[in-house]
């Protein structure tokens, strides 16, 4: 692969998960901080208008529009969807020879911690997710089973990088812990790409974990579509946790539990994220993968 | 007092505070719950069209629109302002002999648990408080400074009863630990009320503690409005508990800690609350006063 020429930090692709937010303005008021000699770094809202009123969206979710099918169909014409045209011709370089890489800063109202969800499984972003987990041993890494070309999400333009998704911060709300740990993060990878550049990136002799999205799971519901039930008490919190046949994972409103009724152990994550509620997902099953690597 | 002849349980003031709103479907799908034998229980959901699409409010704030002046205003036309007309002529009681009781169902991103926002100090409303903390001794008492006349929330329009606010839980999530809580405190008032028009209510002796509500403190900005720091990550999560001059309050995007600069101890609530950031708040201050109660 040839050097990275570009990195791309976005924020605000979900107006109102304020971390990423305000990391760029940050960045953006000292442009040193991200500076790298071997590459140019920019930032970008990538939801102004949704970042101005402080919510997820204007029509639809942003992180949704950017299936190649949609950026080239000029019959779609929401406020994201446009946006999403825009942001493909700034960023996109999928078809060029210079790559660059992308850092998609997410907040989640379930209890995730840091997660760096990888744009592929390229080498350089194994090599990456070795280093940062070395560095942050907390840090989860999280790949989606979704073919890059079928996949609606901004990191889908990218081979590189992948988005950070940080919580439990409920949205519309900074929090400050954690707002400097993705700052960190951050950090860590521009000097990941600056030492990949030099020829000087550590090789970290490793076997990562990665967990791998296997299928979204919803609430129970009525005919009318109606949830009937919350995430169990023993649930809640518990990202990234076991979750074992005849476990605990949904209490009705009358105080029912709900079991698990699958055959194998799972991983859920994604628990109780408030903008999945209208979506239809409570959680989303992972497996936990070990992909052996190192020199 | 007469007799209190009428509880009433309001969801959804805001309409993505979903503890409430689940509470009154809930109690509508099963009405003898919260029925008693002296009195009538009614349910509201204060807010329907906001609670539909999950959001705070439509076009402003409905537990800002129960100012007298504002009801009485035939030109204030917002979805929320002709909502508070109807909502005061059906509930109101302020004028007739036949007291009745308000619980308003709010939920805070503020690690709040469970808080009982006293509609006024009314004897009954001291005797019930007093009940409610002798049978759940985290539950913590809250009283604002504001003439009832001159305040613009919903729980003004009646002497007894109150808020009940539960935390921390995002906006647009249901926490079922909090929403079981939240039923149990409901369902102890009521019969709080049954056992008064009975003559049979419990009579603790206690010393009450009373957060009253002081002051407002906003995040500190720039010149444009804009924050410039968070709250301390050794405040966050803190409420109800002391804080001294001297202690952090904020911590700037630059990692520089802002000091609380006061000369007394005060106890600051609604830290971090999602929705106050719009409205000028980083937290509200209260003093801890301890009323004498009992026979």
């Amino acid at each position: 692969m040839n050097q990275i020429k570009r990195v791309a930090i976005v924020g605000g692709t979900h107006g109102n998960e304020l971390t990423g937010v305000y990391l760029v303005k940050k960045f953006d008021r000292a442009p040193e901080s991200i500076g790298r000699s071997t590459f140019e770094t920019i930032t970008m809202l990538a939801n102004p208008q949704a970042c101005e009123i402080g919510r997820r969206y204007i029509d639809i979710d942003l992180n949704r529009c950017f299936r190649q099918q949609d950026l080239e169909n000029p019959d779609i014409s929401s406020y994201e969807a446009q946006r999403a045209k825009e942001i493909y011709h700034i960023l996109s370089s999928k078809n060029t020879e210079e790559p660059s890489l992308i850092i998609d800063l997410h907040s989640t109202t379930s209890n995730m911690g840091l997660t760096f969800i990888l744009a592929s499984q390229h080498p350089f972003n194994l090599q990456l997710a070795a280093y940062l987990t070395s560095v942050y041993p907390h840090l989860k890494l999280l790949a989606s089973t979704t073919n890059a070309q079928d996949s609606p999400v901004l990191r889908s333009l990218f081979e590189l990088g992948g988005t950070l998704e940080v919580g439990a911060v409920p949205q519309g709300v900074l929090d400050a812990s954690l707002f400097q740990q993705t700052e960190q993060v951050i950090g860590t990878i521009l000097d990941c790409v600056e030492a990949y550049n030099l020829g000087t990136m550590p090789v970290v002799n490793n076997s990562l974990t990665i967990y791998q999205s296997i299928r979204a799971i919803d609430y129970p519901r009525n005919e009318q579509g109606e949830i009937q039930a919350m995430i169990h008490p023993q649930l809640q919190s518990k990202d990234y946790e076991a979750l074992n046949p005849g476990d605990p994972m949904f209490l009705t409103f009358d105080g029912e539990s709900v079991l698990y009724e699958g055959k194998s152990t799972v991983y859920p994550i994604f628990i109780n994220e408030a903008a999945y509620y209208e979506k239809g997902i409570a959680m989303c099953f992972t497996q936990k993968q070990i992909v052996s690597y190192g020199s």
